[in-house]
């Protein structure tokens, strides 16, 4: 009997997540060896409340397929739910077994960071040792580009071209002042800087900035930071300083705890939730030196700016759906869709499938070798790893001057069993 | 005797500043009349310093004319310089003659807002008195759009369309997330609110939101506010908020004083410099309501992204370069090139000359016809201002991923007399 599929999505937004998503969904239609594609809204929090959708009926061409590739930040919604272990709460997972034994489902995708590889892995195991024949496949995705094994992540390509395209244009704004000013940049990036390394791809092109960057791989040192810009001002009229929003002093504090360590807050899996350290940073330069300082704060616009979308990164994560959805259906489950760098020149990889557990909840953080001795700015290594992965660029369709992004109906949900 | 041109720029950058610096040199590099085209480093500042290049020379191909064209912000640097009056210092305005003169100029551009159409005003008016032969014809820009007379400003166009997609690109980022959430969006705008009314663009396409916008043409009623996000979050799940970094309360003080009015800082003009009043309104809805709270300050990103240009706008910067040209070569003096909407279907200008003196130092507002009754939404009329501004987007040329750029030696100066 043919068997059904579900697909989900958890975590963070990502420009691309959408069209891993449109990979599964198109790979599954054009099989015949699936039935009806389920759409699941709001990650497994929503599965286990029946939300549940005919996302295959809502995609159906290869035109809505396209839509849907394009459209930034989880379509079918997405959750930060953690999955308990299945010896404090089996009733959940046996809640969603039945949920997906009465859909008739045989095929789980679940599209997500490390919290949802975690799920997912989870999820399979359960599957496997129940003797159900349901086969459970992680697809990453993260702006971080901080899952382990796998040699990049869908999303962190277009994060990486949006925030490297940046500041590329913010030096030229910046420059076109007449002012001596600090500027300060903040970039995604808790405890993995691969995101903030991005920003120093103009200087790796051409430019002299960024002058400094810090990635929350090494300890930050407030003393050094001061006596590097104190010198550069001796020469530049403007510097410019790029720095993830983890990074922290050798105590662990953060950086922007300086500030008002009263007014941080934790999310539900427990990260403190980080935000001003460009504003602190360029508020101690503005009393140190007494210039101009300006901060931008990149926010939620480094993870949903799809107008400046990186073509490998879309092309690659439309692919993973695919490689997914093949996985699935020779048999394979508890793996993830890994990718291996095979040349840089030409840009070439392979994707294979890894044992989901290796990557749940493991996290992958930039090398010693993509910093110089000073720790305030990067080596050729690191650009020879992003470069090719911010490569082009697949413009929007628009309507009335806006993108013409996908609008999924996710109230017209199937009835459950 | 075929006379030189020389082109200048001042203010705030825009994505299409430089669009109108390539209109003004191709156009002279075309005319039989005009010898060298000079170009002033650093505005009237720079000029007086003798910080002038050849800039025709620079640019003399087609290829590098379009490079400019996609370039954002000054190619030839800016400054805020405020041209004194005549009366307290003539000796600036003879060396500023002295300086055209040695360099057999005969036509002079200004490309800038109200402070440069001011500078430009009163350096034509001082040429005709003396009876120079120079001819000073201003070319407008700003990202606020608030230049008195024209129907829109180059620049404008570009930074309403990266907003309004931007916010299209937000929307679907926070709901993505399956919390109750208050976002609140601060858009550039001192006293003019055109550039944050393209935020509501998304809702004008279909969307419901952003819910609420206010801008600083009227009082913000923070009682109000609170009333319509309570009111809204009975019903919604993300309220999106779009607001100007403007807004006050009907006492004159900003909105963003409320959280410490001693921080304020004041510009060379005298104007305040303002930040942080999404922030402030964030903060006030967390305590009042208790939800998770998000803001974003789109500050220089929305006056630099270039690779999110409205091509109507870029073509039109372009051609005002030309017109500005034409206008000096047929005999004008004192003009700035201004712009008639003659049609929204099809979308048509025309482009006129009036003095300059009309438009410096002259502000514009939205129209009291944008707003609904409550002032916190705009009416169809403003849709039907913005929509067409916005239309279209030229892709830049890459190069390593990176938007290719024009890199103007802004060093090697000529010399002068």
């Amino acid at each position: 009997m043919k068997k059904n599929a579900l697909v989900a999505q958890s975590g963070g937004p990502t420009v691309v997540i959408n069209a891993s998503l449109a990979g599964v969904v198109d790979a599954c239609l054009k099989s015949d060896e699936v039935g009806v594609v389920y759409g699941g809204c709001n990650g497994i929090e929503g599965i286990l409340n029946h939300q549940i959708i005919d996302l295959g009926a809502q995609v159906s061409t290869d035109e809505l397929i396209n839509q849907l590739k394009l459209t930034p930040s989880m379509a079918l919604g997405s959750c930060r739910y953690k999955l308990p272990k299945e010896a404090d709460h089996p009733e959940v997972y046996e809640q969603i077994r039945n949920i997906l034994d009465a859909l008739n489902v045989g095929y789980f995708f679940y599209i997500g960071g490390n919290d949802s590889m975690d799920t997912a892995a989870k999820l399979g195991e359960y599957f496997a040792r129940k003797g159900s024949d349901i086969r459970a496949i992680g697809v990453p995705k993260t702006i971080d580009d901080d899952l382990a094994v796998t040699d990049h992540t869908p999303g962190y390509g277009s994060a990486a071209k949006y925030i490297a395209t940046s500041v590329y244009e913010v030096l030229r704004d910046v420059r076109s002042s007449n002012f001596k000013t600090v500027l300060v940049l903040e970039i995604m990036g808790r405890d993995a800087g691969f995101l903030t390394a991005a920003a120093a791809m103009p200087r790796f092109t051409g430019d002299v900035a960024p002058h400094l960057i810090y990635l929350p791989e090494n300890d930050f040192v407030m003393a050094e930071f001061l006596e590097d810009v104190e010198e550069l001002l001796k020469t530049e009229k403007q510097v410019v300083v790029a720095v993830s929003e983890g990074i922290h002093f050798a105590d662990g504090r953060y950086v922007c705890e300086g500030e008002d360590p009263s007014k941080q807050e934790v999310d539900s899996f427990g990260h403190k939730q980080l935000s001003g350290t460009a504003s602190y940073l360029a508020q101690v330069c503005k009393e140190k030196f007494g210039v101009r300082v300006r901060s931008i704060e990149y926010g939620a616009l480094q993870r949903c700016a799809a107008h400046c979308n990186s073509k490998v990164d879309v092309d690659e994560a439309f692919e993973i759906g695919h490689v997914a959805v093949k996985a699935a259906l020779e048999g394979e489950t508890c793996k993830f869709v890994c990718v291996t760098r095979v040349s840089n020149n030409p840009y070439t990889v392979e994707y294979s499938l890894i044992d989901t557990k290796l990557v749940a909840n493991a996290e992958k953080k930039a090398p010693a070798s993509w910093f110089n001795e000073r720790k305030n700015g990067l080596t050729q290594e690191a650009a020879d790893y992003i470069l090719p992965l911010i490569q082009g660029n697949i413009p929007l369709p628009e309507k009335n001057g806006l993108p013409d992004f996908i609008k999924l109906n996710l109230t017209d949900y199937v009835t459950v069993g």
